[in-house]
């Protein structure tokens, strides 16, 4: 799905709607996280008016579902809480960063861009995997999660577009390192000993 | 105005006026970083659900603010770049952070709730300094002026009233406390040589 190399195990979905509440928490936190995130780069690169146009957009989107989520909580009597332990990020960015070629300051934005593309792809699949469960157990929350299904797909798009402008005349190389940060990204969901009800758990 | 006790030098209007662009370059800074530093305390304090609420709305209206003044920097072709000099903010801080009693962790939330408070509150008051300027060089430009200085004093409401909250049974130390920072905050404005064409120079 978009440019995954791995399927998430088949007992994920079951597991996540069983325990809802707790990747209910963890996807606010993620998208507090992704808005953070996005608004890091911009403070990085001010100069690239393309990425400061898209990626606020962008951010402004991951904290209007921050939002959107906290509400969910709320309704559920729970709170934020701390986040709880989900490596998989962290350890995407630290196997993206062990790659070579890491001296060229233009490909550590392409990375960062891909990584982003990544987690946004990763997300949208665990997300597609959750909706034939809600039904069964917080089937107000359907239409949400459709819809954000449908927004991180975009966003996937968004990074991976910002990547080709970032790369400028070496476009061709988004492609390649895209399989590559793809191929590490897979071994990180494959790794996994058991699924855990977080979003990238 | 508001809780301030030191009234911006009478030259900093006519001066921002004459560099407006740096001024709107600077000010689009400031919009970011509050976003981001509303969503670092809700990152620090995710048990606090008044707080998270009302932070991650405020950090979605300055993320709203910072692209509308990016798409004012590009209508005048102007690119966000580097951000100017400002050290008023990091002052502040460091100011807040060497009062005595900072032992207590709760105290520490109130200051730096506080410090927003006060931040907010300064541009409030530079907003309505520039607004009797903008139409002999921006007319344009006075509605959008106009509902952000309305929009800084809400803010500042919104951090003492979390302030307040966060200081629970001790509230009226919050009064106390706000006091004491905004005399130091007014010492930072008075200690400047000249003021420079930024949102806090």
């Amino acid at each position: 799905m978009l440019c995954l190399k791995a399927e998430t195990a088949g007992t994920w979905a079951g597991l996540a709607a069983q325990e809802l509440d707790r990747v209910l928490i963890d996807h606010a936190h993620c998208e507090m996280k992704a808005a953070s995130n996005a608004l890091s780069l911009v403070a990085r690169h001010p100069d690239e008016m393309d990425l400061v146009r898209a990626l606020s957009e962008l951010a402004a989107e991951e904290l209007d579902h921050f939002r959107r989520v906290v509400t969910v909580l709320e309704a559920r009597g729970l709170t934020l809480g701390t986040p709880p332990v989900d490596t998989y990020a962290a350890l995407l960015r630290n196997a993206a960063a062990s790659l070579p070629s890491r001296h060229r300051t233009r490909l550590v934005l392409v990375d960062r861009l891909l990584v982003g593309a990544l987690i946004e792809a990763r997300s949208c699949e665990r997300f597609k995997l959750l909706l034939p469960e809600l039904p069964k157990v917080a089937p107000e929350l359907v239409p949400f999660y459709e819809e954000l299904f449908a927004c991180e797909a975009k966003h996937f798009r968004t990074y991976v577009d910002l990547a080709k402008l970032a790369a400028r005349e070496d476009a061709n190389l988004v492609d390649g390192r895209l399989d590559t940060l793809a191929t590490l990204e897979a071994q990180i969901i494959r790794d996994r000993a058991l699924p855990s009800p977080t979003v990238h758990g």
